[in-house]
């Protein structure tokens, strides 16, 4: 039996399956409001894209040149100098050929723990072994990393330095510099996945570990800015491993549909992205002061919880000998979602832990949530 | 260096970039026409779709489930029963899907030869050995493929049994008996990939492989009868297959646009597609029999060629030792092009075949492409 055989789906989205009734409020998924969608705009885009029949015939498998002008200009102006990028089918894409350019079966990939479970299938599904490196306030411990790298010598680390999924937590610049010393020594490439970082709440930038590594394989996308139905993310890496990323994702799926492309590009240039972005900001920003503000109330004395400064999550660690799994079922019972923690663990779960996303409930939602979640938690 | 960083960019999508100058004409591309793409009716459909918030949001993997209906019940309507589908990004995102589940390292697949080339490609990013099938002017030879089986036992086999890439050839439906017969016998996965099966221009349909066996995972897609820009593709395999489908999908990209896959669920409910691939079935039958006809005025006497009854493609074989990669330069020079055939053989490549496609030039382009070409070849 092949091994992608083997991986299991998806908890996160089986458990969204659940949610779905409308009586839920859902801190499970990983979704932006819809309510905050730029549908006006994106439907003007669309038509406008639509003026031109060539978005309709096969296109270049790196993407349209327009659009990969704007995504460079874009990170340039955020502090990464970028002349080239990939567009990819949603950066899930960009993980997907990434493993399967840079891994081979029984290939070493380390990841903080806990970490995007999405990004874990992909490397299963290649047939890696996954290493945890652990994690504190700041971020990926740069120690426990030097271990990792010393014992079992990963060919490629993954992470998501600002605002992770599922913890929130960002690693700070001091770490970004030794992170990006360990790479070079031990030539291990770095996946920075960053589909969060413009989501920032409060607090400074950090700059981006591609600007300080030439190991790094950027990842970005339009998912939380702009729309994930769009399914657009970009790949930035060095020019060697960009070409053969590009004929990865010839097999994979030829190109990204040139009319999200084309949309996106005239979205780009016709649109202030960045007020729709401080607009997302100002709204999730309420939200995560709703969700953090209700927690004494809603969790038990002894439990501990990050407290990010963007990004969609809080993640939680419950006192005691409790198993989240089973409480995730109690609250459905009172209509109220999270996601146990277990299956962000790379290997040995920890399951008094669990997320919570902020993002797709208005305030007054939260307060609601928070409250049937208390009589379950308390 | 992991295998898939040996896999070559594709030869045909290289010659595309040197077919673009606009002055060449092109016989290379297979590529739809794109004055024949239904543009309004699209335009209009996007932007009904993109009335709907919940376009723009993450979705199931499984893709939309009004789409996946209407492709059931368009599929059922054409002689292949069908309950469910899986939408890809595709159909090429299809056939690595298929490769990656059912493929380890080694493993064999046995693929009708000449084929479609980005299917070779696929199977050698998962580290497959392909072995040839000999076909002729009924498809692929059931004797040869009995002997693949008997000598290399493949574990899958591939064809387009339908106006084939790159021969245009159609698989007869007595030996597509014998083929389910073989693949049952030897618990061979058949994949039915079938782009051009409703473009014929004359003579009755054939029933697909898929409605005779049940070893057969079916690929369709909107690229040749829709618009490829919107990489719209499905899946059609048993309900197991279909299941372990989806969650190499959901490593793959989660899921295909939500944009696209609403625009064509609207499309399909509100316009006549019948009626649209009849129009193109009449104008590409019709280019078909100008490229035909000027073939014995084009050819140096002793070339060969199959008389397709659809689908894009006409396959030549030209007399004496003659290269056609060396032809195709000359010809460019003339402002015409074709593509070698070597790249659609999995070992040893015939350098006297080449493929040309007569969709995407009108007949009056036909005829001087073809007039451009004679210079050349004879």
């Amino acid at each position: 039996m092949p091994r992608a055989l083997d991986v299991a789906s998806s908890p996160v989205r089986d458990l969204l399956a659940l949610t779905s009734r409308p009586e839920v409020i859902s801190f499970a998924g990983g979704l932006p409001a819809p309510e905050l969608f730029d549908l006006d705009g994106l439907r003007i885009a669309y038509d406008k894209a639509l003026q031109d029949r060539s978005v309709l015939q096969y296109a270049p498998t790196e993407g349209n040149s327009t659009l990969r002008g704007l995504i460079c200009e874009r990170l340039t102006g955020r502090g990464l100098p970028t002349s080239d990028v990939l567009v990819t089918t949603g950066s899930q894409q960009a993980l997907t050929l990434v493993a399967t350019a840079l891994l081979e079966p029984g290939a070493v990939v380390a990841v903080e723990e806990p970490t995007y479970l999405a990004a874990l299938q992909c490397f299963q599904m290649v047939g890696a072994r996954v290493v945890p490196v652990a994690s504190d306030a700041d971020g990926l411990v740069p120690g426990s990393l030097r271990e990792v790298v010393a014992t079992h010598r990963p060919s490629l680390l993954y992470l998501v330095p600002t605002f992770a999924n599922p913890t929130g937590r960002t690693l700070s610049a001091t770490r970004r510099a030794e992170v990006a010393d360990i790479a070079a020594a031990a030539g291990l490439w770095v996946v920075e996945d960053d589909p969060y970082g413009e989501l920032r709440y409060r607090g400074d930038a950090v700059a981006p570990l591609a600007s300080i590594s030439d190991r790094t394989i950027y990842l970005g996308s339009f998912s939380k800015i702009g729309a994930p139905g769009m399914r657009l993310g970009w790949l930035r890496a060095p020019a060697d491993l960009l070409r053969a990323l590009v004929i990865v994702k010839q097999a994979a799926d030829l190109h990204t549909s040139t009319v999200d492309q084309a949309a996106a590009a005239v979205y780009l240039a016709h649109n202030d992205l960045d007020a729709h972005v401080a607009r997302l900001c100002a709204e999730y920003g309420r939200r995560r002061d709703a969700m953090i503000g209700a927690l004494p109330a809603t969790v038990p004395p002894g439990t501990t919880w990050t407290d990010p400064d963007g990004g969609m999550f809080v993640w939680l660690r419950l006192p005691g000998e409790v198993d989240a799994a089973v409480l995730v079922k109690q609250a459905l019972e009172h209509d109220v979602a999270f996601v146990p923690g277990a299956s962000f663990f790379a290997t040995t779960p920890d399951h008094a832990t669990l997320r919570m996303s902020f993002t797709s409930n208005t305030s007054d939602g939260i307060a609601e949530g928070m409250a049937r979640l208390a009589k379950v938690l308390r």
